[in-house]
């Protein structure tokens, strides 16, 4: 076992086969995203206190499986890590997984990078520059709140380039995707699938209670309004970027409670097939005792 | 009220005269870190238990007074922030206080570096440098493990530079920290102080168990035979940087449940004193409820 350490683990949806949520989110051929009902809870029988529970109950294991991850890469025995990818509409949960899923981890693990509409500097880059740079370093679990997928989404339904330059990026995207699984990183994409409905309510908290103003922005309406392209956005990224490598999920988000655990879930499975491993020791274990004794 | 909010509010030994812990634990003229006792409560009667339940019944309270902090400065209503820097010998507990207390906090709003030996490239700079790059932007929560004190702890005792130099170091640092106090930042700076015997109870488990290896490094004992000479270092720097604008606070740590209340409340009652406020609204409500109901 020691000597496949060093490897990253196979992370694709075949490994994962035995396991209810990744199963049940991954999107196979034939995915349709208008079929998928946001207020579905797949893989999860139970009601929302039942929910909120398994997602209590799910710390302990995944705060050892970080801790192990971790330490291995500190003692240089393995290049692991994992990145979340967390996308979806305008109020779909992002900054909830943020809180309420990634918050569950050890922060001294967890390196979050939310991303924005580029900077100058940013744009003077190909677009996947300040991806690469915020990519987790080993042992590390990073977590993108936006990510790559705005350059095939918001960029695709605003025009911001050409068409022959976005439609470039989903095999870009795939490389790239390719390239960082044999550094060691397993990629976890997931969409927040959210009703235009329950938008419009979310969106109305925030106009009714003052302390969530700082959380609206009027533009946010104008975004609503291309919520017909935005579907065809995703169904489109989707379709093109779910791979055997880096398969997405699509997590049905109108009830907080599952997607959060839903998530929570998916990084468990995952974390459970990369599988790290305490390190050995790089000292004589009794001669330090020894040492200690005398000290 | 709204035009002071673009002022930090003072954050000085006496603003916080009424609290608790900050009244209990603050380094003020006389200190003497070997007559503070390691298995000490200060602040703090009860038992474990009791101990642990505060912590958990304090998480509420800081998570809104962190989402305000947050709130306002993405409004650029301020430019407070709170930086916690953490300081103790080896098995003092930092690693805890980080699982235990700021990951607690919501980690969109929070920045941890963990200070290491300088690299390369931060030795061609002064040692303020790389501080200055690690201070938290306006909103966030801001975390030192290990800090510009390691300058002057153990370079100081390994005479790592001349003595002239580091005895320059002192009122640099608090210079250093009084600007930062001007830009927004309060500064809350915690030694974990614990006992030489503790600390060899803590290493042995590091020895005990498996799970455990990863955090051992055999420097630990050569580091641990210095002990009384960083006794001294620590006193020095308690002494000549415990100032008004940015106190040091001695927190016993022998008894775990207890360090992690401790900072847990300093930085809960610091907050208080910062007292972030929701922003107002840079939209008309109504009207944006208009456009809603029309989308």
């Amino acid at each position: 076992m020691a000597k496949k350490k060093s490897e990253p683990a196979p992370t694709t949806a075949q490994a994962l086969d035995a396991i209810s949520f990744a199963d049940a989110l991954a999107v196979g051929p034939g995915f349709r995203l208008d079929e998928l009902d946001p207020r579905a809870t797949p893989a999860f029988p139970g009601a929302k206190t039942d929910g909120q529970a398994a997602l209590a109950a799910g710390v302990d294991e995944i705060s050892q499986l970080q801790e192990r991850l971790y330490a291995q890469a500190r003692a240089g025995a393995s290049t692991q890590r994992l990145l979340l990818v967390v996308q979806g509409m305008d109020t779909s949960g992002k900054g909830g997984i943020m809180r309420h899923v990634v918050g569950l981890m050890d922060p001294q693990g967890v390196q979050i990078t939310a991303f924005k509409a580029p900077t100058a500097q940013e744009k003077e880059h190909p677009f996947l520059w300040r991806i690469r740079r915020a990519l987790p370093t080993p042992g590390y679990i990073g977590v993108f709140d936006r990510s790559q997928y705005e350059d095939v989404l918001i960029v695709r339904v605003r025009n911001l380039v050409p068409a022959s330059t976005w439609s470039r990026r989903y095999n870009q995207i795939n490389a790239f995707e390719k390239s960082a699984a044999k550094e060691g990183i397993t990629t976890v994409k997931v969409m927040l699938h959210i009703s235009k409905e329950e938008q419009c309510a979310r969106l109305l908290e925030r106009l009714d209670r003052p302390d969530k103003y700082w959380k609206y922005n009027p533009g946010d309406i104008d975004e609503r309004a291309r919520w017909e392209d935005y579907q065809v956005a995703y169904q489109a990224a989707l379709e093109k970027t779910s791979t055997e490598i880096a398969p997405w999920y699509v997590v049905p988000a109108d009830r907080k409670w599952y997607a959060r655990l839903a998530v929570q879930r998916l990084v468990l499975e995952h974390l459970r097939v990369m599988n790290p491993q305490w390190p050995p020791a790089d000292f004589d274990v009794e001669t330090e005792k020894a040492r200690l004794a005398n000290s």
